[in-house]
Order: C-alpha cells, then structure tokens, then sequence
C-alpha cells in the first residue's frame, strides 16, 4: 500500500545507538529522517565528570556498524576483551577466553563515544536533522503528529508519515501504539538491582587490572564486574538484591558501616581497588534492570519499534544494544524485502525477530546466573571445557553456547534451541565421565553428529 | 487500520475445500461472505459417470474440519487406510502400517463428497452465498473490483472489501496480485505425469482389495497406487516419466501394443485387475503436476491466497487438500490474533506459514521417490522398522517421519528438521547394525536424548 515516505515525513524518535544507526539505514532510502532525542547533544554539552558507561560490543553490533561503513572510527574507541577474568575467593584469577580463535573477541566501548560517532555520521548524511532536548510526550496517530516538550517545556506538535520508535525502555511512542494497536506489554522487574563504581587508573594511566578482559568476582547470589575504559579506569558494576531475607541486598546496606563490611567480606580483593569505596558506592540511586516483552510492534505503515522499545533486557549478556542495532539491520531488511507495502515489513520484522528478541532475553537472564556463580561450579567448568573442545573436533557442527550469541550472526533464537541441543551432548558425555581425559570421544562424535550443520 | 470487513464485503475465489472451508472460517467473525466458483454446483449438475477423484484426509485435515463441525458428517464418507500395501514383483504383498497407534490412519475420501458437505455447511451459516460458473479473470486493486464471466460468458465485475485466493494452482487472484505487490512466483513441473485408472468393485460389491490399505506397485522409476472408494471400486494412478530416454514414459506408450506390454512387463499382477485397461489408460490426456512457489501472498488488507494458489504442491505425500485447509485455519487464527489490522494479519501469516508450505513442497516431492522405490530397499526398510521401534521406546523424542506429516499438527517445517535430525540418529544406529537385533540400545537412547522433546 505505501512505500517508506509515501505517507509524509519519516521520523525518528530517540537519537541513541539505536535510533541514529536506524536513521542512517533509512536515510539510505533516499528520504531525509529527523530525528528526535530527549537529551541535550552528547557531543557539545557538558555531560559532567561522571563515570563513563561502558557497554560490550560484539559480532550483531559490529554487523550493524559495518552496514553503515563507520566500524574504521568504532574500532579506535574500543579496548578488546579476550575473556572472563574470574577472581577467586583466595586472591588467584582464573581467566576464561571467550573462545578459541582470535577474532572471538568482545569489545569495551564507551556508551556516549559510540553514540558520537553514530551522530557524527548521521549529520555526515546530508539528509539527517537532529533535534535534541525533544522529549516525545504522545503520539497521535489519527492526526499523525507525535507530541514533544522542547527545552523549555513548550508543547510542540510534529507531523510525521512514519514514525520510528527508538526511545528506548520507557518509549512513549510504544505507549501511545499499544492503546491503538490491541498488542500487550510486560515488563518484568528484575529483583536485583546495581550501583556503578569506578577502579581509577594507576598514576601513570595504566590500568591497574589486565585491560584485555572482563573481571568478575564472582559471589552465588551477587557479583561485581569490571569492564576497561581507554583513559585506564575501569567502570565497575556491583549486581546484588534490592531486598533479601537471607542474604546482603542493597537494602541491608544502608550504613557507611554496612558497606565496608560487606565488601570486606565479600570482595576483599576488589574491595582496595577502588578509593572512597564508601562514597562511590552510595554516589547515586541503586539502578533498576527489567525484561520488556512487546507483542504488537507495529501498526499499520505508521509506526514500528526497534531497540528496548520492542524489547529491553537485562544487561548480563552485555547484547542489549547488540540486539537493538541488529534490530535495526533486520527491520531495514524487511522494508527493502517488501519496499511497496510498509505495513506488511512491519508485520514481518515483528514475526521473524520477536523470536529472536524473547530469546536474547532469557539467555541474558540466564548468564546473570552464569557469571555469579557457574563459572567457579567446578561441573560448568568441565562442560565449559568439553564445549570448547567439542567446537575444536566438530567446528562445523558445535559451537559454544556464549560464542553463538556474542560472535556469530544467527538468530537468538535458533542460538538459543543450538544450546539446549548441545547441553544435552555435554549432560550424556559427563554423566559418564569426571575429567576431560575420560570423554569417550566415539561417543561425542556419534552425538554432535546428530546436531544440525552450523549456518 | 482495517479489520476484516471494514473495507467492504468479503470475497472468497474458490468454492473447493480450501475455499469453502475458509468461507464459513470468516463467516465466523459475523460477516457475510460471497464465494464465487468457476464450476458448476457439484451437488446439482451432474458430473457425469467418470472415476471418483479420491483424496487422502489425515490429522491436519481433520483438524481444520473439526473447527467447523463436520468432522461427523465427513467420517461417513470415508475408509480408513491403516498403512501401505506395497505389492512385490513375485505377487507377494508387505504391509507396511502408517504408525504405531490405532489413530495412526489416513482417510480415503472422495473430493466431491467431501466438497459436498463443505458447500452444505457453508450454505448452513446462514451467512454464506455461493456464486457457481463465476470464473474470475483478474482483480483491479485500484478499484477493488473483481471481474469474472458467467456461464453465459457475460464479463461480471464484483467489489470487494477483501479478496481470499483460494481458486488453485492456476489462481487468477494471484496472478493480479503479483502484478501490483511486487512477489515472486516460480512453478517447478514435474517431470513426471499420471493417468488415472478403475479398479472396479467384485460383482457382489465389495473391494477386489484390501480397502484398509493404499496400495503401492513400486516400480523404481515410477510406480501404480490404488485408493479405495465406498462404492467397493479404487482409484488407481499410474505415475511416470512424460518422456524418457532409458526407460518407459508416456510419450513411449503410444499404441495399444505398446501399453499392453509395458503393464504386462512392470505391473502383472495389477493389470488384471483394471478390464478394458488400455482404453481406460487412454482416457482423457495425461495429467502434470507442479510445486508452486509464491512469495507475496497478500496485498495490503485487500487481498491474500491460501491453499494451491500460495503453496501447490506435488500429491505424494497426500497433503495437498490438508495443507490447503490447515492454511485456513493458520490464517483464519492470524486474523484473530491481530483484529485490528487485517495487513499486519496477512504478513504475518505468510512469515509464519511459508517456510510450512516450502517444507511440505519437499517432502512431497521425497515421498515419490520413497513409494516408488524406497518401499522394497532393504536400508529403508531397517530404517523404518528402527524408526518405529524408537518411536515406541522414546516416544517422548522420536517420531516417525511420516507420522509427524500425517498424524501431527507440528509446523511441516519442524517435522522436516526433526526428521532430518532423526535421519542422522537412524544412519549412526545402522551403520553399527545389519538388522534390528544388532543395535546397541543404549547408544540409540543417548542419540535420541540429544533430539528436542516432542511438543
């Protein structure tokens, strides 16, 4: 029925990693895109001395960047991560490598350096107008206009044709489709919460931990993590229950008191790596981490979600903005499919990819589990093993799980049922042995044999 | 934007069982829908004296026909076929049971009968106006209008809201379509061609064979098959080459010689049982068959194919008037699942559906190969036997192949990976084993474990 643009102005609403890489694929339609963005311009206003949010970049989002030619500038800002340093109760680490070949790399990039980049190409477009302090408030989509509140709190009415909904966990724009569209949302809280700290550099601007690595310390029911930035700081996260009955939470940590001893007692080695623990710790509210579930995100050829709109996940697996570029590519996918009928690509980015985006949000869940307490389980640590060595025999049948969701670009979805396949090979051939030098290696080939030929 | 009915009356092209049945399907969401078909009243004109086309109804089929209550009516005029008689070269028979379980059974039933009391339902709804010798000509989108002759050869052009494509492998609703949404249609013709034959019932009436079995005179190349019919006749097929350079095909079996010694040579035991078998051998032209492939199987909220017009496919595995009616059902639930927006609706079923109609596309062309061959080839036959052996220890994980086409409701396209999946488990047991008594059970349990549990 309508084509992108048929309908009148394609508009953009969020100007993060997600909208302005999706911006620029749409612009490559021909049309001009204005996006909108809530915020202040990351790249002119003073964004503070804060801490640098850092996020992992891997395969699905370096596909994306890829797609609109600014990985060369991408690539300056990152720090590698060749694994898991995981820190051991009695001070020794134990370094886990995300997989066997030397491109299985995750990258540390920091959130507002990538944005800038993205920015920069967009204006770099000629057909891109960024419109920052916007905060979209409504859409109406009788009268086709979304709602914005300016810098100054003045209303302002936009009209669009299509409008692009890339505004993230809260999006108003999701709000106004789903009074209109009959789909449903579910936001699941997750019951932990986090606080950021900061591991400062060593006086010479070193990293004061291997820089090639992501660190955990792991903890059962909590953890804290630290991923490298360029400057040689570290940005810290500590993961633990907003409340508990039986066990530290952030609610039981209300004293300067309470604080020092729970670190003392529980990241001892961490713990003196980062000055005015005391005060970084309580520097800010405790944040908050959900699952979002969409069904309907579309409606007709006016509006369409990408992003943590149609599907936000918990940070565990570090794939949310991964899985919200990709998005992107794949939506730009079903429009270019189907250039003649909006409506219909919509219908279909949202039939192929909420599969995947449902999947990537159980495995984020999943991993939480994974790096607070699996990777000291000495049987994860003979299946992680088998896993890697199964991939190494069988590379055209098996490959491990982690390495299917952060450096392949199959669905997560069919990442996800590959998983559940090959944990089933890896129960059979544990349960009848204790060490990797007792696999029956007969057996593990007449087992992956049975799995489907990687893509 | 649209729900069904908004944009103006429903229009159903094809009064068979795909179009019928999606009739009285629409007709449940309270509006009235027209059906217009090209021929004449089956339960009035007479169709003459000509064999009974009969067809094969399995689950899927049955499924769609109990979601419109008939299933009552329909059981009377069916015969239960419990498995394959395949007939040997010597005069011998192997009978080859569908299944496991007593409700493994696949219905012989008459097209016309059948179509019968689909008509008669529709009419039933009290919603329903069937419009008889209206054979469409083309749809123009732009006016929403369809155009059709009578029986007069009048040119009648019919408005419409929504148009339904049920009107067959030759669809004129899809040969308009394709032209404005920019799809795709390729048609694979089989090499081969049939011709039908009478095996006619015993003089007191009843079935010169087995009538609880389809029966199969498998002749490498090409093959003999026989569906029994209520009246104590069968409707035989021959399948073969239309032409051919080492082997027999119709083009060589140009005189009555030469069709006499070809039947004595290849089908001895079967030629006695048709009289007058040349005559009825050259009756009416050879038949074609085809696999048709559509991409584009709607147009906005104006118009969507279901049945042979989206997806004919070859009659080998007798799933060509069930995968018709279960595409119904699959569209009738998209149209539930998203009310509001018929578009969105009709995308997403051709995203959810097609990859089943690739898939049952395959494998009916497979089964050929299978019944024609396949059915005396000892590997085969250990496999089979394998097969439902596993079914029987593992019900849980394993079914047999055939099983999961015929007496499952699973997408066809699962059923094809997980059979290509049990393939492999069935090759690792039997290149192990020289009969069914040789295979090691406990390596059969640990390959099976690794296969996703049945849903």
């Amino acid at each position: 029925m309508t084509a992108l643009g048929d309908r009148g102005p394609v508009v953009v609403v969020g100007g993060g990693p997600a909208g302005a890489l999706l911006a620029i694929l749409l612009a490559r339609h021909g049309h001009h895109v204005d996006v909108y963005e809530s915020r202040p311009d990351l790249r002119r206003a003073d964004i503070g001395s804060g801490r640098s949010i850092n996020l992992a970049l891997a395969t699905r989002g370096i596909a994306a960047l890829d797609a609109i030619d600014v990985m060369d500038r991408v690539e300056e800002i990152t720090i590698p991560m060749r694994g898991r340093m995981v820190h051991l109760d009695d001070g020794a680490t134990n370094f886990q490598p995300y997989g066997l070949h030397d491109s299985d790399i995750v990258h540390s990039v920091s959130r507002n350096a990538l944005n800038a980049i993205l920015l920069d190409a967009a204006e770099e477009t000629g057909r891109i107008s960024l419109h920052f302090e916007m905060r979209c408030r409504s859409v109406d989509f009788d009268a086709s206009t979304a709602r914005f509140t300016n810098a100054f709190d003045q209303i302002v009415d936009v009209g669009f044709g299509t409008i692009f909904g890339a505004d993230g966990a809260n999006s108003p724009v999701r709000g106004s489709m789903l009074q209109v569209n009959g789909g449903r949302f579910r936001e699941d809280v997750l019951e932990h919460g986090y606080r950021e700290l900061t591991i400062p550099a060593n006086p010479d601007g070193s990293h004061r931990l291997d820089p090639h690595a992501l660190h955990i310390w792991p903890a059962g029911g909590f953890m804290v993590i630290a991923l490298p930035n360029p400057a040689g700081d570290f940005t810290a996260t500590i993961f633990l229950p907003h409340t508990s009955n039986d066990g530290p939470s952030f609610a039981s940590l209300e004293t300067r008191d309470e604080v020092e001893s729970f670190f003392a007692e529980h990241f001892a080695d961490f713990a003196p790596l980062v000055p005015d623990l005391v005060d970084d710790f309580f520097d800010g509210p405790v944040g908050d981490m959900s699952t979002i579930h969409v069904q309907g995100w579309s409606w007709a050829d006016q509006a369409v979600l990408v992003g943590d709109a149609a599907h936000g996940i918990v940070p565990f697996h570090g794939q949310g903005m991964n899985a919200a570029m990709e998005s992107g590519l794949v939506l730009d996918q079903h429009i270019r499919d189907r250039p003649l009928d909006l409506a219909a690509a919509f219908a279909a980015y949202e039939a192929g990819r909420r599969p995947d985006a449902d999947a990537i949000g159980d495995m984020a869940l999943q991993n939480y589990i994974e790096m607070r307490s699996d990777v000291v389980d000495p049987d994860y640590l003979l299946k992680r093993e088998l896993s890697l060595e199964l991939e190494k025999r069988h590379p055209d049948r098996f490959a491990a799980r982690y390495g299917m969701v952060m450096f392949h670009t199959m669905g997560y979805a069919e990442a996800e049922t590959r998983a559940r396949r090959q944990s089933r090979v890896l129960d059979q051939l544990t349960a009848r042995a204790r060490s990797i030098d007792d696999i029956d290696w007969d057996l593990a080939g007449a087992l992956v044999s049975i799995l489907d030929p990687l893509p």
